[in-house]
């Protein structure tokens, strides 16, 4: 698959002065090797990776803002680098310059569990997180699958499967610490749980990909554990039929902590790869969080709301372990996909739709999915409305990608014509940048865009993301 | 007490031909009549009036992109006016100008029951809104108190007794029409329930208090009506007893749908403003909401908790006339606390900080509101950590200001160093300005203002309210 083909051109020279200065303090921490500038120059998004000049590794905000500072000078593009797990390409330096790796950034700075918040550096991932509060009877339940660092979902606005019920990075993050575009450091917000003092800078940099300003600490909103948990798989005879019953839980207001669709290949693709015996049929993966009598009264409600679309019984994963072996195989549905075809590689959407849109909007997708030249399988956040197409293509087949292109694009038509978005969860990046005008309009591009320029008048910060200078 | 003092010297006139160029428009919808500028220039503040010099009764967003283009090209501030509900001097038109008065953009457009959103015009209020949608079994929660307009509702990020369980209108709002500084006329967000599609503008607006854009339509999020509903009191022997349960209730993750604060004297104030029975000591007033058995278990865990705190048995209030009847008379607290004293004009704090640290930050303020020469009450969001110190005052006696000012001075700092904000939920207005900086930090301040420089690059818009140009 090819890059987009004006990058090269784009590329900014880096100063020997920015270079010697950055050796100067960082001197093992700051590397050109090929290995590593490859490394940090794509994410798992099917592009060909685009290699920074180098890469620092920074250990404190300190260093983050001298680093800004110095590029900001020199008009030197900056790129944040996380975990890597980003799939639009958002890590990809497709105008050179220095990508900053927050990767040792991760110590867990405070848990407040009174408060229910916790600070962490923003190189902290989810999974370390969950793993050191775990004594603290807390836990934080944002979970996009990939173990994507706090800085990185935050970044992308990051949700999955526990979204339905505790919201998203939008409704989680409590407060940031920012490094502007000159090198200043900024908290956008106190501890406290609501503030009208001002405007929103937390929520202004949540979802802004290193754009407007390089995330470097996190605090986050924490939930005491449930105390009873119980998942449940329910296998019925359509896609049509799960999507109707989620819609009705929804509507019925059930707080569902997680509600998961895969379609019969998706089923099939986790069974080869996780070894489970599944029924493969469209199915709902759904977990239950509450006192045991809650979670109870909620799985009632729900098998009665499937049964009358036709769900056959529950099959429940009542022992931690089983749930955990679902999970693990739901997450693993990307990397399972794409053994349904050795080989390949994958191209995947992510629209999002009010849910009373999302029967159709997924039926019109499938019907024109099964006229394609390359399999695919479909998993989706649907009690968000939220669906992702897996197409698995052959990387050297570029009438393959091209394909997949086009229904993609078709697909977020779809889902912009029923009031929905072209991404839910996964951002912008460079891939989706052609959707912006149709999703958002002119005029709410050009106040993006302002706000890109006040925030960052040399355009060093992730350039050419989003939107176009 | 006095406006600030600035101020008149700050007017900027309003050419003929804009004055001339709206009448011919908008024939008697616009209006300069002394009365109508009294009640335009003013809302629940403890300031005097500051007249604009015209107002205009919008019944259109186009009308409204009409008028803003107007403005802009002759550099008239632009006030938008929805229910006159807020209170720290939002509406005041400081700089002159004109006021344009929403409050005939007042139909409800859509409501999307399957999807849970609603959309209407920004004149709806709160009350309205849940009239018309009543059949639907549907509601919309944010309550703060005043029948305040959807517009200005998301306007100040308000929220009020219900946030502990469904947030503000930070959390509620999910997507707005606005129409910018030069008259574009912009939609924020589609209505899926998340998106990573870009800058969040919607949340850029709420909270921005028309010093960016004026928003014309609000779409909500709704939430089905709880099949079963209770609500009780508790009495508690000590203010920090009382704190303390809620804080423990918070940390228990029980879903209280309200918890509300009232010291001895607001109890007392209420008593006689609704001719209430209740007893006269600090009390809890909750409200459960979910499905029988859920309201049951509930309400036992928070028992037993309030036990542990001394506190006395749970007063319910099953019958809905009775519930209503309790929520009305928590609403009048304010009016009900100004007739503790005849004549009396009130000045009302609105800190918010993180649980942890509520119950020291109430103590000190009492200890300090105890030495004062005027009366006060308390009630208070504790759920959130926002409690609000209703300052009863001499209107004519200037010292008395002076030390009730000091006494709001020294609360917010107290909130600031305890991790908290100067404002929860009533904004910052004109009154508290002086704080940003305490609380934000001035580069937090210069990025704020960037904002509103890129916005709004000719200051038309609400102009000299959140920060200064």
């Amino acid at each position: 698959m090819n890059a987009p083909a004006h990058t090269e051109s784009l590329r900014r020279p880096v100063p020997a002065a920015c270079l010697d200065a950055l050796r100067e303090r960082f001197a093992d921490r700051l590397s050109v090797a090929e290995a590593v500038r490859e490394h940090h120059g794509r994410d798992e998004s099917p592009y060909p990776p685009m290699l920074p000049d180098a890469v620092v590794f920074a250990q404190s905000t300190e260093e983050v803002a001298a680093v800004a500072r110095l590029c900001n000078e020199h008009r030197v593009p900056l790129i944040p680098y996380g975990a890597g797990s980003s799939i639009e390409g958002h890590l990809l330096a497709i105008q050179g310059g220095i990508s900053i790796d927050l990767s040792q950034m991760n110590r867990l700075l405070v848990v407040n569990a009174e408060d229910l918040t916790a600070t962490a550096q923003a190189g902290v991932t989810r999974k370390q997180l969950n793993e050191e509060i775990r004594d603290t009877g807390l836990f934080f339940p944002i979970d996009p699958g990939a173990d994507a660092s706090l800085g990185g979902m935050a970044a992308t606005r990051a949700s999955g499967t526990n979204a339905v019920r505790y919201g998203t990075m939008r409704e989680n993050v409590v407060s940031l610490t920012v490094v502007t575009a000159d090198g200043r450091i900024v908290r956008t917000a106190s501890r406290a749980r609501k503030s009208s003092a001002g405007y929103d800078l937390t929520r202004i940099f949540v979802g802004s990909e290193g754009t407007l300003g390089i995330i470097t600490e996190v605090t986050v909103r924490l939930y005491p554990q449930p105390e009873a948990v119980s998942a449940a798989i329910c296998n019925f005879p359509s896609l049509n039929d799960a999507v109707q019953s989620v819609i009705e839980i929804i509507q019925m207001g059930v707080p569902v902590a997680r509600v998961e669709f895969m379609d019969e290949a998706a089923v099939r693709s986790v069974n080869l790869h996780s070894k489970l015996t599944l029924r493969e049929t469209p199915l709902l993966v759904f977990e239950f969080h509450g006192s045991p009598a809650g979670v109870q009264e909620q799985a009632e409600i729900v098998q009665g709301i499937t049964a009358d679309h036709g769900g056959m019984d529950f099959e429940w994963a009542e022992r931690p372990e089983d749930r955990s072996r679902l999970w693990a195989a739901r997450h693993a549905a990307y990397f399972a996909g794409l053994q349904l075809r050795p080989g390949c590689r994958a191209s995947t959407t992510d629209v999002c739709v009010p849910i009373s849109r999302l029967a159709d909007c997924v039926r019109e997708t499938v019907d024109e999915l099964d006229r394609a030249s390359f399999p695919y399988t479909i998993v989706g956040h649907v009690g968000d409305g939220n669906f992702h197409v897996l197409m698995l293509l052959d990387p050297d087949n570029q009438a393959q990608w091209r394909e997949s292109e086009t229904i993609n694009h078709n697909l977020v038509r779809r889902a912009i014509a029923a009031d929905g978005t072209c991404t839910g969860e996964h951002g912008i990046g460079l891939h989706k940048m052609q959707f912006m005008a149709e999703e958002h309009g002119e005029d709410a591009l050009a106040l993006m865009r302002s706000l890109k320029h006040a925030f960052d008048p040399n355009n060093i910060l992730n350039p050419g993301k989003i939107i176009n200078w």
